[in-house]
């Protein structure tokens, strides 16, 4: 339970693609893969998920599947059966938000053009959305949902408008679209028998390529190029592991990769402004993506270790023992324990059924609160100084009846140390954050937080130590003195926009 | 049980609109009328409903609830308490077909231009719609979905192309519609606090306005117009009693209607091509409206029940008792027995539970056929020479087990009398219909129909008795003498496309 | 639209079995002919359906389905796919009442014995069923439910208790049943591979035998026994049609009927006491029943036929036209137009799609009130003096805002003939009415009932004319100068206690 | 994922109740409490949900609500809103089994008596079932389900049979239903007003009491008896930190406790044969109960970390690091790693999406097998030696997937360490287990276990070490100088009869 999660900062969608390898028609089912891959992305969105599938051929047959809520409920089995398996397809899962659900907001888009039908799927938001949205409508078109998927398809459609005799040039179009706007998005583009997988120049959002093998090969070095079994595309390389997948590369910021049967082949990159680093998010690293997914070369558990590290050489505690708030401080817990010295113990114990009742809260209940989604393992703490990590404080009205509930089953202090920085500053590039105002450290009570909140003390990691446990394990930072190499550091650098201000692009609004 | 609804033939859709009058925000509670709208709309179109409110503000909160299935089921309680009641709104149910729901094709659809959101409900089919398809997608507008009434949307919002400074001239923009599409369409299209009600110039599909007033005032003569409460635009007159409406007027073929909190304003009227007749949909009169609905001045069950007088006169038996295959053929039973002076009876009672079941039929459920929804009421026919009147021959397989039915139950004769004319062609202006080849009057069992099914004998209605049923009706036409008026005659047409190839306008394909 | 169906009253339920002749394992997909029986007895029930098969061997294997709603909800494809079709099997199709859905008492209940698995479905009301409960409480057995059925079942089980070593003597046990209560009861037992068919001594409630014969030969004098291919057993025969059985017998009152592979088997009639004439409830005659259905030698329609022209004697009316409440008066109707000489017509459309809508009313609606189910067919009536039958009032709340609408919709005259005579007690057998003081005719208002409605006049059928309707047909009391044969007449009898408060046997409370 | 989960091994059921203290009616919410408890029992069964509650007046009024699935799925909001919530309720839990579902064995299973309704739920599984099951129905009684809740109420019913005149003595009833059967069950009785609370004379199953206090008051020593607010009483002691209840005992084995408004009344203790020691499943510790439960003074996540402790010196091993099969093996896993000295670190991420797919398994989703429900962390592993801590193995399929992704994705070694010993018989007591004939450590493979797994080595737990593990904690059983007391542990006792086949009683079959 993190504070993200019980504040509803959340990533906005995945997407995931799939391109059989070889002779057509495959044997791969498709559509099967695409289930499976966007299950495993399941943490980047549970309001609705949608695939689409084409068979390849020229005009080609799109199958549609799309649903609300989670991958397997969103999908029932007998449309699954419907859905002809086709040769390639896209994939979306999208964040859940409040409100009355919406199909039509559902991902992926598909818009038939003078050239046939286009599929988009989409991870990120323009920073530009609202100039372009003009643009399109100035030119007499109505849209009709408020989502930038759509907005994509009808730009790549729109601009320069079609030639009814000329094969269309996807990717000029695509080329087009990416210099009217910067960031963020990580895109999949099908178009019959191609996906274009794109991100944007400064690489806000992730993208990673892998490619099925048949699965006794799954670990083995030596599955050669001739053993590929299709290609597939992912915001996370996580689920790669649940389709028998190896991983292959990370799409590189501002690339256009063309996969085809024929293979991965890398289009153009579109470069940033002059002396524009790129600027991944750095909440992938501290929160969004699951453990076991890889961004630029190293492994995203391992970086939450480091975080906290780093933490317990900013900020020592004298305490007894080092826990979590489970599930997702747990590496940066074990971190903050393995560097300090002291023993790592469990205090808490999730119950995992707790989810959405439809039990109206009473004053009893609401008093409970958190609280009641856990259990105190009280022999591990009673007498103790408990240091519990947490990834993060948003508002501060999650850990407060967790401290709370550890004080008084006997925990003699309660520390509280952060594997981030204080949030203050809105996201405008996916990420769902509260307004200013609600963010805690925006609010007077920051002055005395750990008051606040009931701590014994509150400390956070600061910015450039959470910059230096991300960077300092990539691998082409890495110098032979194992110091960071500043030549390469010139092309490293991550969007801390949320934690200091500043943005990677100006804001238009 | 008629041939139409056992062989899938039906009307596409039906349109609802509401507007109230007076000051806003109203007590009338829109969405509630829209809903019980499309509740007696509910025979044109079972796939999905949609509704749309406005708050009627500048710019307005628009409001939609869209869902599969009949209106009680496609708007669950908790998603209508959710609604803003909204002070004006249009509605839409769909007619069902087959494969997999699509959430996405049920109207109303609502797009977002440069000078705000338009909804679109719409009711035909348009007949050049692959051209206007291509014409939009040529300037570069993809289309997401298949459905005429986005291709509607985005024809409002592209010609000419928006300017930003100017606000849009939406009449403008339905004039010019209109002339690059001649029919099939009756259209509600709201923007803000205005609905346009719209009929094609051939006014193929009907449109009628009624005016809410108060329940107490509902059938006298006197309520005024000072006492409406709102208005009300409907695909057929029949949905007025159920909301408390008094029947105002039809929309004229071509006409353009303004509807606002101020009243009803008709705004212009588009002309068909010099010497081109109106060409309304005959089937409406023949099958698909409620017998309450009126066209034209007159009520639809009339007009049945004189199909049935006509075909009495065209095709007389020896027989001993009239009856009809329930429900939708028993006016035109009835007229036929009047006429006759053959006593009317039942003879066959339907099971109105008998719906879609799960069960897989085998051989056995198979050979019952149809006549597992009927009940033989043995006693009003054994024994006795049936004439059993029908409202059309589809396919031919429906009819035929009802015959066997009656003959093995002891009907010693059974007449066949139609009171439609064959159909033999395909219709290309919303109605859906088997294929040429699948309609029994174009196949070869055709010469001997009465021997195919198993009738005695089989006489169909001719063109132009049901010509002379329908229009001999229609109080214009009448002059003082019961004859027709010939000048008036000028402005009266309807198409019969279905039954003898003659369509309104030439088809491009 | 019946005063009965608006008002709640209704029907406590259907049964059905089948047994398959011949040869086990059938071919007859047993399991198949009970679901299309039940949703031909759905008219007797909606709240919920359950099957029970059994394979027939010993000891055997029984499957159950059971499910809320109507019969093709309540058994959704996946489950149907599930249930081995069996060799014989029951069926139930239970009332609607109102409060929280339970699966608990549903149909057929099933119990396992001491000499194994006993299957129950019940049609009726258990007069003392009050003291069958405490006795059996006595005994030390908990009852599950409030339901006649648990009770018969233990019932069955308890008297004697059971001795290990014998086998048990279930028609001994059926019959030991039937001395302790007299009425009402139409029952299905299932025991292994036999259904015993009982009806109880004052045949109170319905009960026919079928045979299932090649569809092929289901219209043929001539299907002999040994074309045979099972025996089906229903409250009513109207189900026949349907799963292409041949009407065979009805079980006679007190009679005990065992049905197995082998054939029909009459194994005792339990009589009733000295001087008592049996009591078949009246109202499946007046209400209940589907028309097709054939009780006591007749069919329903014409009875009904026949009561309307016992009304158009007993009431004759100045007037212009007849017509019906559409639908279930409509025989009724008929009758009276066919002895009055006056024509028939139809004044009112029923829409069909208005269902149980989750739209709270508001004050507008409520005005509307029933109306909204109707339109008026007004080119019938306008200016005329109409006689509108229908087969009951109860409340009187239904029937009035019909007449108002008929009214200001321009007849000049409504008279309200009721083909049946007023309702004034509580029905302690099997049917739902409302209490004394709900219904119109023990109200003060009755007095002047046509005022309280707002017709030109009411007039009802007498007791006698419904009685004399109802016997005057029976073809065993139709001596050979068409008088009721005096003797015969000793053997039959009706139930008309909600009419004149004799009930067929004392009341125990 | 433990082996458990993954084999089908589970608990039978979870029972939880309430009565509100203090004057009613209550402010309490009962029913909410209720769900609440059950929500945190739901690990003990997810198949269906129950509760029942009483206004406990005479005679009381009983709401039930029972449901299919997860508590959150099985109680819907309007269904929750129509309970009335009563004063006091007893409610249920039912394990996972397949086939069709079947609300009729959901419990709680209430029956109406002589002398008022009791409802009965039920944890355990009665050992001479078959037995009473046939003497209830010698008496007559037929059963309508399977389940031992039914036989339990029926047997308090009937013994002795009833008497209309005196009050029952249900504690009586109570007592001789414990003669009739020695084991397992923790039964909630509700009768009127009170709650009868008990656990079999074995013992074998857990129950434990509660006080719920004002939540202010919920973690301070000093709340004092004239502050409680109700008393609630479940299966295991983790429920009462989501409810607000403060721990109050356990039910002994044996005991009666009766539960009114005035208070907790141990009422009996029923004694086990002369000479027999209790026997608490051992399983409750190893596995099925949720850590933070408290049994016999002690809490299950300790005894856990004891079995690793006791492993690590039963089984020591060279290698590098230590780690768990997550979730329900951590415990053991960090005290293995405590106790050896070893370091711990997780290299397994488990997807918490995956859940019951609607996809048909291809091969290569076959060959894929449970290794798709987890994510390696390389990082942690690669190039080393990894013991890894699971609780079970049952069949050997789960874990050798996970040992060849661990070994393919770079650990050197694997060393399988198992926190409890080989499972070799059946559980008669309320535990779902394998056949004999599935376990493996009843296989010819067992002979090579790693070979058979693939580990480097395979070492379990020992009967002895076990017991150690287990029994070393309880307060009662430590001597001042911390070795076990000697008088004590005569009145301790476990059941291992799955691991040894001795069984508490003799079996009667």
């Amino acid at each position: 339970m993190s504070e993200f999660e019980e504040s509803g900062i959340g990533e906005e969608c995945g997407v995931f693609g799939c391109v059989a390898a070889g002779e057509w028609p495959t044997q791969l089912e498709v559509a099967k893969v695409l289930t499976l891959g966007l299950v495993a992305l399941q943490h980047r969105g549970q309001e609705s998920a949608g695939i689409v599938t084409s068979n390849g051929v020229n005009p080609p047959t799109y199958n549609t599947l799309k649903g609300m809520g989670l991958v397997n409920n969103a999908f029932p089995p007998e449309n699954l059966l419907k859905l002809r398996y086709g040769n390639l397809g896209i994939g979306h899962t999208r964040y859940s938000t409040t409100g009355i659900s919406e199909l039509q907001n559902c991902q992926p888009f598909v818009v038939d053009t003078l050239h046939g039908k286009i599929a988009v799927a989409h991870n990120g938001e323009l920073v530009n959305a609202a100039a372009l949205r003009k643009k399109v409508m100035r030119h007499g078109v109505g849209l009709s949902t408020s989502s930038d998927s759509e907005l994509i398809t009808q730009l790549l459609a729109l601009t320069p408008p079609m030639e009814e005799l000329d094969a269309p040039d996807w990717v000029a179009r695509i080329k087009n679209l990416m210099h009217e706007t910067p960031t963020s998005y990580s895109l999949l583009v099908m178009y019959t028998d191609v996906i274009y997988a794109i991100r944007d120049p400064y690489g806000n959002r992730p993208l990673s390529i892998g490619r099925l093998v048949p699965i006794s090969k799954l670990h083995t070095a030596g599955a050669g190029e001739g053993e590929t079994e299709g290609w597939v595309v992912s915001s996370e390389s996580c689920s790669f592991q649940s389709i028998g997948a190896k991983y292959y590369r990370e799409v590189m910021p501002g690339e256009i990769v063309q996969i085809s049967k024929h293979g991965v082949k890398s289009l153009s990159i579109v470069p940033r402004p002059e002396g524009d680093l790129p600027a991944f998010c750095i909440f992938e690293y501290v929160y969004f993506a699951r453990p076991d997914s890889i961004f630029e070369g190293q492994m995203v558990y391992t970086v939450r270790q480091r975080c906290g590290r780093q933490l317990a050489i900013e900020a020592p505690t004298e305490a007894d023992v080092v826990s979590t708030v489970p599930e997702s401080a747990t590496p940066a817990a074990l971190g903050y324990a393995q560097q300090s010295g002291l023993p790592y113990v469990e205090v808490l114990c999730k119950n995992r059924y707790v989810g959405r009742t439809f039990i109206q809260p009473n004053t009893r209940l609401r008093q409970l609160g958190v609280a009641k989604k856990f259990g105190a393992l009280t022999d591990n703490f009673t007498g103790k100084r408990v240091v519990l990590v947490d990834d993060s404080i948003v508002r501060g009205n999650t850990i407060s009846p967790i401290i709370k509930l550890l004080k008084e089953a006997g925990a003699t202090e309660v520390h509280i140390r952060v594997a981030s920085p204080p949030i203050r500053f809105p996201c405008y590039m996916g990420i769902n954050i509260p307004t200013k105002e609600e963010l805690i450290a925006n609010r007077p009570e920051f002055e005395d937080i750990a008051g606040y909140i009931g701590a014994t003390s509150v400390r956070y990691l600061s910015v450039e130590g959470l910059l230096s446990a991300v960077q300092g394990g990539i691998p082409s930072l890495q110098g032979k003195d194992g110091r960071i190499n500043t030549n390469a550091s010139r092309r490293v650098g991550h969007c801390t926009a949320c934690l200091t201000g500043k943005y990677p692009v100006e804001l238009e609004w």
